[in-house]
Formats: C-alpha cells, structure tokens, sequence
C-alpha cells in the first residue's frame, strides 16, 4: 500500500453524502470520527445506542450523527438521520483510509502468469503470485505476498489483504474482502479407512463465494470434495473461523470468531451464529436461526429462534461440585421418580 | 503451479486401475467424478452408503462404482469392488487436477539458499523462500510464497501448499500435504513468572512428522521444549487445529477441525477426535479413543471408547432455565439425598 | 535465516551468567539442555518441579540445575539457584539457535519502501515486504514473506516471523515475538443492518501492542473501529488465538492456544486464559482473573480467582443420558422443591 493523506470533509459534503438533515456550519472541515466521549472539535460522533446518551450533553464533538427525537438535546452541530447506526458506517468508509487510493498497478516484484486476465486498476502487491488462468475484475487489489491460485477467479472491487491464499479453482465474487491469513480452497478433510489406514480423497470440487462477502484474518473455506463449497452473498465470516467442504452459507448470514461448521451442513439465510460456536456435519438450519457463543448444535434445526447449550461460567470451586453432580444427572432423574411415586402411593 | 488439461481416463482404464468388475462399454471416456443424483453421462458416481441407495434407479452417470450385492439394481455401466468407498478414493486421485503435473522446477523468484539440497524433480513456487541447509527430496513441491526454515528436511513426494510456514529444524516425512497457512514448528508456549512478570523459556525443540502426514489449513503445531513434538504415521489433521508443544499423536489418528492439544499430551494410534475437542496438558489417550466433537478432557483416557462431555442445544429461553439450575446441581442432589432418608426414616 | 553453529558454553560460564553457586568442574564443556532422564554428559538438566525428583539419582547430565535444598541428592555436578526454573528459562535462551545471529541485512529479494526508516542492525528477509511509512527499531528482525504495512512502527529488538502480517498503523512494542500465521491489525466484524442486508463498519482504528509481548502460530488481533486494540506489556499470547476489536489486555495477562475474546471485552492485569476459552463482548474482567480451559464467560467477573464452565468429560453411553436430563434440569429442581413442600406439610 502507497501511502494517502487522511481524508478531509466538511459538514456539509458529509450531510449531502448521509442524505442528513444539518444543522450548524456546513463550512466546518471534519478529520474524522470518534465517540461522543473522546471526539474532539475537528471530529464526527454519533449516537446510535441510548445507552450512551449520557454522553451527549458533554460532547466535544464538531458534530452529532443522531435520530431527529435527540436533535434538541445536541449541544453542538448536528446530522438528523432516521438510522445513525447506518449513517455511522456509511462516514466510516469515507474516512478509510484504504479507500479512495490510486490503485497502483502490478508492482515489478510480484509474479502474474502471462495467461492471467487482469481488469482495469487492479493493482498487485509486492511480492504477490497470481497464476495461470486467473481472472481478476476491475479495480481488485491483490495484497504483498498475496497468491491467488490456477484458474480462480476474483470478481470486480475486491480487495485480497496481504499473505492471503485463494487456491485454485475458487469463485470469488465482487467486492469481497479477504483478510490476512485467510485460506479459501484449501483441501476438505476427506479419507476413506481400508481397516489400518487412511486413503486420501481428493477434493475436486471448489468453493464460489457470493457477492459482498467478508472474510476474516486466519479463517479457512475448504473446497468440496466433488461439489463446491458455497458462501452466499452478503455472507460475513469472522476472524479464525472453519467451514468444511461442501457448505452452503445463505445469504446475508453472519459468522462471529472461531466458528466451525462440519461438512456438507446447510446454513439459511440471515443467520447469526455467535463466537465458538460448532456446527456437527450434514445438518440443515433453517433462516433465520441464531445460535449463541460456544453452543454445539448436533441436530438440524427447522424452526427460526435463538439456541444454546452450555453451562454458565462460574467460580472454579462451586463448579467442580456441580460438574461432577452432572455426571450422576440421570440418576438423579431416576431417584426422583421414584419419591414421587412414593408420595403418590 | 502451470494449468493442465483436466485428465480422461476409459471405464476400461478405471476398472484396471481399482481391480474392480466391469459391466458395460470399456470404451466409455470419463471426465470426472459426481454423486449419484448429479453425474451426467461422461462421469463415473458411486455408491458407499446405503442412505443413497434411493438414487441409484434414477441416476444418468456413465457408469456406477458400487458393491456386487448392489449390482442388478444399477441402471447402467458398473464397476464392482468389495470396497466402494476405498475405491472412490482411488478415483479421486486420479481425476485431482494436481496431481501427475509435470514439476515447474525452482520459479526465477523462489529464494533458495545455495546450501540448501534439492532432490529430482523438485518445484519451489514463485516467492517462495528455502532457507540455509534445507534438505528437500525428490518430487517435493514447495508452493508459491510457502517458507522453509533452516535446516528442516521435507521428505519425497511431500507438498507444500502457497503460503506454509515450515519453520527452522522441522522434520517432515513422506508424502506430507500441508496445506496453505499452516505453520510447523512456532514457539511452544512456555515462560517461567518471576513472581512480577514473564521469562520466556526458548523452544530448544523440533517437530517430527511422520510419513503420509496431512495437515490442514491455517493449523498449527508447535515445536517442542526440549524434546519434540511427535506426529506418527499416517496421521490426518484438519484445518484450523493447534498441537501445542511436545504433544504426540500416534499413528492413523486423525483430527478434525479447530481441535486443540495442550502440551506434553499424548494421543494412542487410530484415535479420532471430533471438531473442536479440547484436551488438557499431560494426559494419555490410549490408543482407539474417539471424542465428540466441542469435548473438553481434562484426565487421562485408559480404556478405548466412544467419550464425550457438554449439554446439547436446545432453545435459548429452555437453555436459560436449566444453566441456571446447573449451578444449583449439588445442591439439588443433596436436597435429593435427604429426601430419600426422610422417606427410609 | 541463515544456519549458525550451535553455542558451546562451560559450566563455569553458565553459573556466572545465571548467579548460581556452582559445584562441579568450572572448565566442563555443555552444548545444550536436556530433561534429568534424556541428559547426556555433555548436557545440563534441572530439577523445578518435585515430581521430578525421583529421576535425580540416576541422571547422567553434566550438571544438574536446582535448588540447594536438593544439592545433596545431586549425582553430579550442580548448579544451585532459588528459582531453578526461572534459571531454565535463562539457559535456555543461551542456547536458542536464534539468539546473538549476526543480522542478515535486508535480502535483496525483499521489497522495502523508501520512505521506511530501518534502524541500526535491521534483517528483513527474503520476500518480505515494508510498506510506506513504516519505522523499524534497532535490531529488529523481519522473518522472509512477512508484510509489514504502510505506517507500522515496529519496536526495537522485535522478531517478526516467516509469513507474519502486521496490517497498516499498527504499532508493536519492543522485544516482540510475532510468530508465523500470525495477521494483527486485520479489520474487526462491525457491520451495521438495514432490515435486508449488512453494511460495513470500517475499521478506524488500530493495534498497539505493549513492550515484551508475544503472539503465537496463526493468531489474530483485530483492529479498532474507532479507537485501537490495545494489549499490555508483558502480554503472552499462544497460538490460535482470535482478538475483537477494541480489547483491552491488562500487563503481564497469558492466554493459552484457541482463546477467543470478542469485542470491547477488558481484561485485567496477571490474569490467565486457559485453552479455548471463550469471553463474550463488552465485559470487564478484574486483576488476577483465571478462567479454565474451554470455559465460556457471559458476565463481567469483578472478583480475582479461578472461573469455569461446561461439564466433564465422560464415555458417550452415559453423557447421552445426562445431556438428555440437562434439558429437563429445571423441570427436575421443581419438583423436588414440590416434594420437599410434601414432607414439610
């Protein structure tokens, strides 16, 4: 990446870019974002969670991005929006510094295959590999060390971080955003037994991700073993997360840090599971499905809803003596029949 | 790696190639492998699991890979093996578009130390890195922007994936496939405390894999203390796994996803743990354990055997009631206790 | 890295180097460390943990590091120390082969940006990259294929690995040890909903990581979304370790391999993470906290001391059956209260 200067907006671009009422000085140039709490004169805050409207009054902020019904409680200029959440995220992309930069082109060290089609403005990194076959959408950026593998493709807008790996034969779609680290295509996990040992199953499928799709530093995406291994769009898939071969994500769904789902299981459409969370393999969750941090879910699930497993942390000592009362759990059960029988008889 | 034309083999090459029974045109030319449900006419489907036994009337494949008692329910061509499974193992390694490549030899960007040793037939990838003393044997390939650290030693036919770490003074046996993002040998965790702070214990160790290792994407496997980290024979690793320092597992075990191994534990032969299993430090596994997937072990396993340990999901708002009794467990079991002597009284 | 000859030190040197009395022939050559039962004569092992002590009388190490309370046990030379652990971990350090290299110097092969500013003895190895902006320490070492981003600043003494990513504008303290895999300052998860679809949240901040901090195999530290993710001094952090954005980690804290912390989470100085631990978002962890393996927090935890959470391990016949009573715990817990009530009547 070549360096920029941070970006410089003033009020009133950044109304007209929102779609936000103003009010107060359109002049006033803003550097960027913060807090109600730490913003200070040259800056943007937003109040988006009424949890921190305490924070208001005292704002030093340039300006507060809100909901109209708190415009007259802002001691400072203000940007009247029905949804300040999303008028955050959209300012938050103004002032990446990552967007908005010259593409710079194929830098000298990174190797291109001669057969691989690049678009307009792609630019590739130092250092970078991208092999035979390859075709890259317009305006992709490609990160140092970056390699993208034979014959994948990788869709218009979309950025590769540094030391990222696509394998071969993968379908990136436009406007995705791969993470350091992150692995899409690597081998399922896939071996028949012959009664001593394992033979290998090749993976001759691949994996296609939709558009719009997230993926974070150090995840991993296997390729199907004959099938693809698919990511549907507006996917979001957080850091150190494991999908195994033949997948389905639908779209719009959400994975937090340290997911892993086993193979060949379906995930629905707007979706949501939480952190650590384990899905068994060829299982079916229905839309709409939220699951939360570290639950195992070992069935499929058909109906829309929040689940769970798990025990509840507590302190050390209190739950060495109930881990082992689970232990007798059954039995318990059973002892308790039986005095009710008691009773009733 | 440089594109190739994807493989065609005939019915008459496939059947000699598994040793399986014939029934139909030898001629037939294949292109490739698919399930029973989605095989088009050029391609060979199979059937190892009686669950889709129901496909088999309707299926449009060239020809079936199945067991002889399956044989007069086959609609078309077919090839019969005692182990189906086994041999659509086989056939996937044949129709692997990486495999019987012609070796790309050292790429003009690889980095290779002039003390390094390579073997015959040897590819290292554009930007990948050899270090000093590194021994690579024959028909090793080494990936682009893939590291090996000084003085390791990757045994034949091994592959490294674009973008693998192998680090200094590892030992990779036979025909490993490490996959891209995985690290071998990084700095056990170990650090003495002084009472204020922390003093790291240098990892004066290696890693030892074993022959016909796989290891998946994004795992790693720490160097040992003193001694090694020891991975036998045959031995399969999934993605995003961690095997802490001096850990061994015996040969034909296998590891599925986001497993993780605390230190100076052991693991028998032909063990498999589940998705996400988590063992303690300086525990024996015997040989012939399986573990369910997301199961903590905290004490030593003597005895072959199916374990296990957590609360399946269920609904968050049932969830939430029973978490909570959870903490109640020992007492409830006491309170159940008196109630028994009562009713004895 | 280039190969260097492994040190040799005498025995008279090594007690100067530790403060330790000495017992045993000053002149005595030792070419490394090794366990009490594995030492050869040309080795010197130690004793810091009383379950060892049954393997002192038949050592055969050249010396023998320990306490003096055990100098009259030793068979052979010894090297007495308060702390003999604290003395291994010194040894040990003499004796890592990547201790006291001579620099390499930038390779050729590397691509470092004219505007970084590089320090006194600087190595940055074989395809690396350093982007624009970027200032390197005194002593620093950039393993080969590591990416270090536009505006980084990199403290002196620190070791970058193979294949680290440190994104842009991070900054890492001195003495830092960034093992292989590792990617910090990716972008954290924040995405904002509009009713159909995600939009996202850039991610405005960055990482600073304090003096004497390491980082394991494959980990990932997110950066901020408005202010930085900030780990403390003397921060230890294993491998497989996934960091949300806006974490804060309290000096000298330790979180072992697979830990997952989410975002805004605050964890206090000297605590300890075991394996996969789990802690939601937006908690507070106090001073001197530990929290055992595989345990999942939900809720701040304002008291020092040792957390846990999940159930034993056990065979899976009789886990089926209690899993299936956890369903029915509070059903159970009534009921017994309904009895109880009965014997009370």
């Amino acid at each position: 990446m070549t360096r920029r200067n941070s970006p410089v907006y003033t009020l009133g671009e950044l109304a007209e870019c929102l779609g936000a009422r103003l009010a107060g000085d359109a002049g006033r140039q803003i550097v960027g974002l913060a807090t109600l709490k730490e913003a200070g004169p040259d800056r943007v805050a937003f109040l988006a969670n009424r949890a921190y409207l305490k924070d208001l009054a005292d704002t030093r902020a340039a300006a507060v991005l809100l909901h109209p019904q708190h415009g007259d409680a802002c001691p400072v200029a203000r940007l009247e929006l029905d949804n300040p959440y999303l008028g955050y995220a959209a300012l938050s992309r103004l002032f990446d510094p990552l967007a908005g930069r010259e593409p710079g082109g194929v830098h000298p060290s990174a190797v291109v295959d001669p057969s691989a089609s690049l678009g307009e403005g792609v630019e590739v990194g130092a250092n970078a590999v991208v092999e035979a076959g390859v075709r890259l959408g317009d305006d992709v950026v490609i990160g140092p060390g970056a390699v993208v593998g034979a014959d994948s493709v990788v869709g218009a807008g979309s950025r590769l971080h540094a030391n990222v790996t696509v394998c071969h034969g993968v379908v990136v779609g436009a406007r995705a955003i791969l993470h350091s680290g992150c692995v899409i295509g690597g081998d399922g996990f896939g071996f028949a037994h012959d009664g001593a040992g394992w033979h290998k199953i090749a993976q001759l499928g691949g994996v296609v991700l939709g558009d719009d799709v997230e993926v974070g530093s150090c995840s991993s995406i296997d390729r199907g073993a004959l099938g693809d291994t698919i990511i549907g769009n507006d996917v979001k898939i957080d850091s150190q997360v494991q999908i195994a071969h033949n997948v389905q994500i639908g779209d719009h769904s959400a994975l937090a840090g340290c997911v892993g789902i086993a193979g060949s299981t379906r995930v629905g459409k707007h979706c949501m599971l939480g952190g650590g969370v384990g899905l068994s393999g060829h299982l079916t969750l229905c839309d709409g499905v939220q699951v939360t941090g570290m639950s195992l879910v070992t069935n499929s699930i058909t109906e829309p809803g929040v689940y769970s497993s798990g025990t509840g942390a507590m302190k050390n000592a209190q739950w060495r003596k109930n881990a082992v009362r689970f232990k007798q759990l059954d039995d318990i059960a059973k002892r308790l029949v039986r005095l009710e029988k008691g009773r009733d008889a």
